[in-house]
């Protein structure tokens, strides 16, 4: 632990990196653009894998596992796709390697030289649909609702921890409907999953929207997202569902026959979520002391530090404590006791307030004789006295207490960082000096789309769903304009 | 659903594979040697992954995610590990692809060569342990107890879904300790962990033991086992956990300032299993009608199928199972209503079979009026009438008594195929004509071991934990000999 990083205001980017990296959750590794996940992180991670994986299957979907290795032309079946995708990728040419003639060092065997390179997977479509053509010949064999957990590669020129790295984790549904209808339906279920999870578990307000035909996902007829803002008010894109219409279907010749007996192509979807959310976990909510995590994600939920100067002292607050922590681990609480005796109260306090850790309790002789607990909460760093009697309970509703508070917290900021405007000069002045989201009118052009991205660096982060339908001029051409959507800096 | 498959008399090989792929566990892939594991096979390997991690976690493990690549001149640091792994792997070399002169294909494109080639990791000590250096500088860092669930590739000339395959799926420990003994201590106390996960979860009984020289994990000092024996009479590698002593510390310069405040090398261990134990499952249990699946890792451990013949019966029959499936998930039973109005119960009862549910509930309107179920046990077939009355807790008996079964079945059929011979005839003609496991006198060489591979093809599986000493001549070579060790052709 170090408290020894950048401060938001200093350097936002700059305390994110210190953050990550000093606060356990990850690093740079010996390979360029790829990052180690640490335990600290990783735990995080898997509490998040969990709760989607549950939503997952609560709602019909089922995991399977797709091959690391797509062959080379599969990129080109689907021409959208090809140039999304088939450009920054890692690429296997060869499946040996020998002894130089030297003895002394390890080279590439020419002769085991693949006859079609193999393209690690960036993302699965091509050799899923390649597969489903095997699994899909009638209208009872649909819907499939598969969805998979694996590493993708997407080679970064410029990667930062868990926001751009070349490898990383996440999840990737792929499903299989008979009509255009259900397959709708199945993008925008998810796109409720999703919304529903940064909210109610990363205690993140999230907009629902879709994207512009030029930011949808290569080989999506309809690509809908989670945006959330970040405290510097720049935009993160949280979660993609995908409806793909009959794109894979045709370029993978994945048919069925339908109800009326006739070959039809199958609809699909596509979506995912990414150890971005980490990043995005980090930049909502953490402040200068350290990191913040919500209750519901968090590895260890409260940590319990002795306070004591003689041995004696230590046993008789070690009891009580331990008495406490199995109180509290029947609700189901996860709780450290920080027992070290080779540091001291003060260092366990910053390390636990560093690395978020949602409640911090404080037990010493006094407390023991009055039966009192010291108790501070990480979001606000507010201290109070609680009499031990009930605790679990007070310890259970204090954790709600932070979750909720962290969202409204959240939730209030982006709605101070969301600004509406119709001038164009204004619009400019609010990113350079504010930033956060600006909802204004745009012609619907892609030209005007790109003119204002490269001016302002400012993109569409989505045209949210359920928009209003509003008469205006369009902040770039002046042209009519039937509703405003949402711009920001982004991630 | 199909029944037309080999017998496991006529074609062992030719059952497995069939079953495999018939029964929704896994697939070939379109990339070579790589497979697709299907949403049945997957929840199988999710039951196992869950189990796995518990105990890994209660024993004080915490799970990490390292990178996929691992940087070629890695693999020359430690000099017996490059010469069992740097063989066989696929090879990154380019990061990049680009559209050919004429904009119909997609090629490599050459500009974007890597100036080191990555190896796709097919095992992780090297990249990690270039990690640990940064984690460890004082005993007080020690130990580091960490296992992260990864897929691995290792380029297979033959391969065989599950078994051996270029991509798989794993998890692979990597430990690093203060002392030897400690290290030890790791390595023996993992080996115990997957011995109990193969009996209590797989219902696989399995040897403990050690590898000679010739079959340790390259890189390691000891290499402990558990091998489990297949109704083929062929052994199978179930778990593998090594004792690496200071190797790969030294390679990689990773050391700490012990408590005598001296600068020493760190010890350390590794241990894997992997979705290998998916084939070990099916070739330990599974019968000429099917899977036979122990009910702690069945997705589907009850399937109710209603017996009717109009719509009034099908409603009353459908309100008794719904009731009957109610009172069994509460006791935390996975029940599967077959409500499928397309398919026949003879078909459902056959589909049920074949992908070894433990238990088959049938109920027709007979059983409603009489208060009664039929009931069948996947693996001995065994038919029944229970009345409703205290279902679920004869249901979890019979769970219980099924997982026992299917134990006790394989540990007969162990003991049946498990031989001890002091004549190399013998030895020869039961390795031909019975298979199993052959206890026999060995005089401890590299030479004779290999000697008898060469000539029988059967290998030392391992050396059993403490193993009886006695006195004997070797089998091969007359010498002599203090103890036997276990023989076998193996998976």
């Amino acid at each position: 632990m170090s408290k020894d990083f950048s401060t938001r205001e200093e350097n936002f980017s700059q305390w994110y990196n210190d953050l990550v990296i000093k606060a356990d959750l990850a690093e740079n590794s010996a390979v360029r653009g790829c990052m180690v996940i640490k335990p600290y992180g990783f735990s995080i991670w898997e509490k998040m894998q969990a709760a989607l994986d549950k939503m997952f299957k609560d709602s019909g979907h089922s995991n399977a596992y797709f091959p690391l290795f797509i062959p080379k032309s599969f990129f080109n079946k689907e021409a959208a796709h090809v140039e999304g995708f088939a450009k920054e990728c890692a690429v296997v040419t060869h499946y040996r390697l020998k002894k130089s003639p030297d003895g002394k060092d390890i080279i590439v065997d020419e002769d085991a030289k693949l006859e079609e390179e193999l393209i690690i997977r960036p993302t699965s479509e091509t050799i899923i649909w390649n597969t489903y053509k095997g699994w899909i010949q009638s209208y009872r064999d649909l819907p499939i609702l598969v969805n998979q957990w694996a590493n993708v590669v997407r080679w970064e020129m410029r990667p930062r921890l868990f926001l751009r790295t070349a490898e990383f984790l996440w999840q990737e549904g792929h499903t299989a409907h008979a009509t255009e209808k259900e397959a709708t339906e199945e993008a925008l279920k998810i796109l409720d999953i999703y919304a529903d999870f940064a909210e109610n578990w990363l205690a993140l307000p999230v907009l629902k929207g879709f994207k512009t035909p030029g930011e949808r996902f290569a080989g999506a007829l309809e690509t809908y997202c989670i945006e959330a803002l970040m405290q510097d008010g720049k935009a993160l894109q949280a979660g993609t569902s995908h409806f793909l219409g009959q794109n894979f279907a045709k370029a993978f010749d994945v048919k069925f026959m339908n109800k009326e007996n006739k070959q039809e192509f199958v609809w699909a979807t596509s979506w995912g979520v990414s150890t971005r959310l980490m990043g995005a976990l980090v930049m909502a909510h953490s402040d200068d002391k350290g990191l913040v995590i919500p209750p519901k994600l968090a590895p260890i939920q409260v940590i319990i530090i002795p306070i004591y100067k003689t041995d004696e002292e230590f046993a008789l607050v070690s009891e009580k404590i331990i008495q406490i922590k199995k109180s509290l681990e029947k609700r189901g609480i996860a709780v450290k006791f920080d027992s070290r005796d080779t540091q001291k109260p003060g260092f366990k306090f910053a390390e636990a307030e560093f690395r978020g850790i949602p409640v911090r309790l404080a037990v010493g002789p006094r407390d023991v004789s009055n039966g009192t607990v010291e108790v501070v909460r990480r979001d606000t760093l507010e201290k109070s006295i609680y009499q031990q009697t009930d605790l679990e309970n007070k310890i259970t509703n204090l954790l709600d207490n932070i979750q909720q508070n962290m969202y409204e917290k959240a939730l209030s900021f982006r709605e101070n960082n969301t600004y509406k405007t119709d001038s164009y000069e204004d619009f400019k002045k609010i990113l350079d000096e504010k930033g956060g989201f600006i909802s204004a009118h745009w012609d619907g052009t892609s030209e005007t789309e790109e003119k204002i991205k490269e001016e302002t660096k400012a993109t569409i982060r989505c045209i949210p769903v359920n928009n209003e339908s509003e008469e205006g001029k369009c902040i770039y051409s002046g042209k009519p304009s039937s509703q405003r959507v949402v711009f920001a800096r982004a991630y």
